[in-house]
């Protein structure tokens, strides 16, 4: 697996070849740290939190959401619930996929899935919900047009009628 | 709000000091940290995962789950699910009480919800549901009757017929 | 130990209480988190710096260097070498104390040392160089006077002609 | 750059192509995640060391020295010293190659310099000093010969009469 790109959205090919169930728009490839083992030798329960959100700031920039180069200009995204399932324990030196995407939207907030996949199980997935606000952080903020397409076309968000 | 003992459950007392709008048999405070903050100088998202978790460490010592000595003869305390709401984000410097109970449980697994309050108003909370398993980890472990019975006595959830 | 309070500046008393073998004018307490503990059980190397870094802002903050409020009008801390020796290991639920001083200043610069101590023992020390930026982080910036006077009067640091 | 392999010891072209000054017999890529980065957008001071870290432990599984997998039977590799130099900031989204080896031994330690390259520029360096101890952590351990060996091969350590 040591020819996966880094850091780099993976191809169809590629996810098959790490075993991913079903080709995902956006996943990206990482390895676990000795820095995020606990005393069991396994991989610290919160360490995923921040794989998960490692892709979500991709997924985001991937999407044209944010740079993140520019926070008097760029919505602030802001993450509101999330729930975690952990479903098989990461061990050191371990390769892993992180897989995400859109699942739903409305006005000024959308609904993410993410998984984790190594070694052609499923180690972990994470639902959330974000929502967009000004750059100053002061109102909510409408889902820019292009974003919402993007949703469609990119993730395949079935078009619905939008409620708030 | 600098004459409360650190790392210490917090009595009756001390938890109204801070704002909580309910006593907690276990509340310990602590404050954030400067690598705990993002680009926006808020406390990382994922820094709360962190917190919630010492905060449960410190909630299995006190009820004599584990005391985390001896891996070969204590229960493996593993997290399966979690729900975390983010409701009010933290700053720099802030202070915080975790408060942290058990809500039910069944055979070999049990349920808590915890709190974070700073400055009179809640932060976050968090659910999770917890497993007990063998110290080597092969098979799922019925909970101790004495700490059932702390259940009841410390947290108190209401006497009712268990499930698995 | 449970009744040393938390995150302020212990008193000369306090300090030999927990085995310092100086009296500090600066000294803060914390303990070991579970997110913080490697495959060994042992406190991971790099947490070290993590809690001297916690406790540098807080001695900032002391001193009068910078309540690290607003960074378009306080200077800008930077660290440019630090010589780190971990003398004996951290485990888990150590209670520690973090001592840091100012031992020499140049114009726009200054060196601190920092130790950690729990139960009696040096765990480890630190050693680093701070230079002082605009806020803008485009010029070296002087030490201003009154914190120079600090350093005297608060740490000690003995009298001498500068150079640069 | 996001055709190099990740987590993978890159080639000599490889390390010439993002700007090392000189070949390295163990470079390794990776990028700057979001949880790094603090209040200024620049990459936290104690990141770096968790990136030396990992480099540190993929470097001692390359010349064979441990596996990290069987903690009965394997040495345990010790930090006692560290010097780091912070050059140059490092900011969201970069890529950064570290370098690592060894540079002198002696009977039972040996000691190490490590250099972090982003954009074909030097921004931060670490020396540090590696104690071996036997599993079990009670004494010195003396480096096996193999390990001297590929001091020399790998490294190019230069071969003098040992001390202590």
């Amino acid at each position: 697996m040591t020819d996966l790109p880094f850091h780099t959205p993976l191809t169809p090919q590629q996810q098959k070849s790490v075993g991913l169930d079903a080709t995902w728009a956006f996943a990206i490839a990482d390895k676990v740290r000795f820095a995020e083992l606990d005393p069991l030798n396994h991989v610290n329960n919160v360490a995923y939190l921040t794989w998960f959100e490692s892709a979500r700031v991709a997924y985001f920039q991937h999407i044209g959401l944010s740079q993140y180069k520019d926070s008097a200009r760029e919505p602030r995204i802001v993450i509101r619930r999330g729930i975690v399932d952990w479903l098989q324990e990461m061990r050191a030196e371990e390769v892993y996929v992180i897989a995400s995407k859109t699942i739903a939207y409305r006005n000024t907030s959308f609904s993410m899935a993410q998984e984790i996949w190594s070694g052609g199980t499923l180690r972990a997935t994470f639902e959330c919900v974000i929502v967009l606000l000004t750059p100053d952080g002061s109102a909510r903020m409408p889902i820019p047009n292009e974003i919402r397409e993007g949703f469609h076309q990119i993730d395949g968000v079935p078009r619905v009628s939008e409620t708030s």
